[in-house]
């Protein structure tokens, strides 16, 4: 048992006042974990554009002061769980697996009826509270991870015990964009090996789908993005040859079944414009085609297509989190990882001490790169 | 070799000479079949909604005089086709397999390139003229099938060659409705055993789709119709439970998540109307929901949903004649009714001798019964 149990840790986190501000790195208290719950030490976390989007607040009714982070790996410090020991590496996830309920229980999902993602509440299931606070006020925490945080307090069913050998500052990057985009083409669209595939959107996760594309054994792996600067990176993902719809006056579904005699075999969506997810639809061969949708739209849009395209044997599917089951799942892709099936370095574009924060956040603003490691000792 | 090898047949067939009017028995020529052609003489046919949708021709260019007929069972008189000899017994059927082209080659599909189902070609391939006439004057063929008619000509790729002793007047409902919606359900929607399935429309083909779901060992079937007078009829193919959408304030699809805790694992949508496709893909069960899609809307129908209801992992499918592959499947959905698995009988309600076929068409126009057997001999 670890010298802290029971006890508050203080340590440094990066705190979000408010919307848009830059995060502050202040002193936080962080309490003992409760039932079901375990402390963690933070030791990398990256950036993802999810964190972005809740902190800019747009439109959304803001919970601040937050702690956001979501992508990390850590280490148990943990007391009172049985299925972690105090120095087991983890991987922390945004929507977690209880293993009980119908969703845990079905083959299929990995939409946990319990700990299923959360973007509106900033505490703890437990009791309601946050386990973080300074000088007694209490600051909120972000889809139950908050890893820009020294220590952090997570439920243990969104926690997935990883080899211990792997290394933290790349693997960490598993805990959101890369396994959903990944997955999304490795677990739901399943491109037969030679087949050929549409990736929409040549962000992280449009790469990591394309990465997926190439693990899988597709001979052709055609880019859709309109931005043509994205367009040489991607090669290094697999992509074979690209898109832009900017430079075509006709749709791009319509582009896309000229070059391919008629459709992609699988095309996956990762942008969450509707236009590109009806495109992405539209553009796999009839008979066999399938089309997965990743991307998460503006709560208005409206998804509209003819239902011949769907009556001509075309599927269309959704996924959250490429379909891993955090738990379950997360262990056998970081593995995929370590026998190097799967490459995580060539998404790491930038590294930054945990005190220059807001770096990550301001290369994210500008589109730079593709993912910006937070050294927690730095 | 028959007897009338190379030799025009005369015989009788029923003629549409304009839309909507009864059909009149004519005596018609029906000249030699050519490369890769059958002549079949049919000894039982049924009547297909299809057959009436084409006949009434509203809004459509029609193509008349016409023989219609697409579900029936008749014995090859052929020549000249090496994959069938005289006296075989087949189902011919509206749509092909030529086993050739990348749908055919595909595990997936059954929409050939070649003979997949053309509404508004009147004539055979090889030569693009028809094979029935009187007195010289030509009368188009319907959907390569035209089985209102003693004999008929018929491409060798949309021909089943399926067991002789399962008797024709009983088997040749599988020519198209009775296979569309079994298939959807059993190569489609996949019922694991024991789920819960929604049937959308009790007509024959609905009907199919719930016994499909009987089949698989679903543990719930419920059926959705407007019409109350068919929920009797439909416990005889396996439903469980009843919803007439017309009964509740409330969308349809919410009504059944309330009584299947969250959504059906399964839907089979059977009518073709835009919004009981919507309500069909949005009843299913988040996480693993799957949507079949098999009624043809209206050629301005638009399917829209929010795409959140795809994200949150339902899937939706489209098919087409049940996914059956004509040449390839059907012979097997045969053996599923000669080992008493599948139950044919209780299909067909009436059956009339040829020279009373408008009967036939009387009873659909009036929603009476399921399938009519006209026996070709009377």
């Amino acid at each position: 048992m670890s010298s802290t149990a029971g006890q508050v840790i203080r340590c440094r986190a990066a705190v979000a006042w408010e919307a848009g501000k830059p995060l502050v790195i202040e002193e936080v208290e962080v309490a003992p974990p409760q039932a079901n719950e375990v402390r963690l030490k933070i030791l990398f976390t990256s950036l993802c554009h999810t964190d972005v989007y809740f902190w800019e607040a747009k439109g959304q009714n803001p919970l601040f002061p937050r702690i956001y982070g979501h992508e990390a790996g850590g280490e148990s410090v943990g007391e009172g769980v049985t299925d972690l020991a105090p120095g087991d590496h983890v991987l922390p996830v945004f929507t977690g697996e209880c293993k009980e309920c119908s969703h845990c229980k079905s083959e299929e999902s990995n939409m946990c009826n319990l700990l299923r993602i959360n973007t509106d509440r900033g505490v703890m299931l437990n009791d309601g509270q946050s386990r973080f606070s300074i000088n007694g006020k209490p600051i909120y925490h972000f889809v139950g991870t908050s890893t820009f945080s020294e220590y952090t307090v997570v439920h243990v069913g969104c926690l997935a015990k990883i080899n211990p050998l792997a290394p933290l500052d790349k693997v960490c990057v598993l805990s959101c964009g890369i396994s959903t985009g990944l997955g999304a083409t490795l677990n739901v669209a399943k491109p037969p090996k030679g087949s050929t595939v549409a990736v929409f959107g040549l962000g992280a996760v449009g790469l990591a789908a394309a990465e997926g594309a190439r693990i899988a054994g597709a001979s052709r792996i055609i880019g859709v993005d309109v931005n043509s600067k994205r367009f040489e990176e991607a090669r290094k993902f697999g992509c074979t040859e690209f898109v832009n719809p900017k430079d075509h006056k006709k749709p791009v579904q319509e582009v896309i079944a000229e070059i391919t005699d008629g459709g992609v075999d699988r095309s996956i969506e990762c942008t969450g414009n509707i236009d590109a997810m009806i495109s992405a639809f539209e553009c796999v061969h009839d008979g066999w085609g399938v089309a997965v949708l990743v991307g998460v739209p503006h709560k208005d849009a409206v998804f509209k297509t003819h239902p011949m395209n769907l009556l001509n044997e075309r599927t269309l599917k959704g996924t959250f989190f490429g379909n891993y089951k955090p738990r379950s799942d997360l262990p056998s892709v970081v593995e995929k990882y370590m026998n190097k099936e799967l490459e995580l370095e060539k998404f790491i574009t930038h590294q930054v001490p945990f005190s220059e924060i807001n770096k990550a956040f301001e290369y994210m603003l500008k589109g730079e790169g593709l993912r910006c490691i937070i050294h927690m000792e730095g």
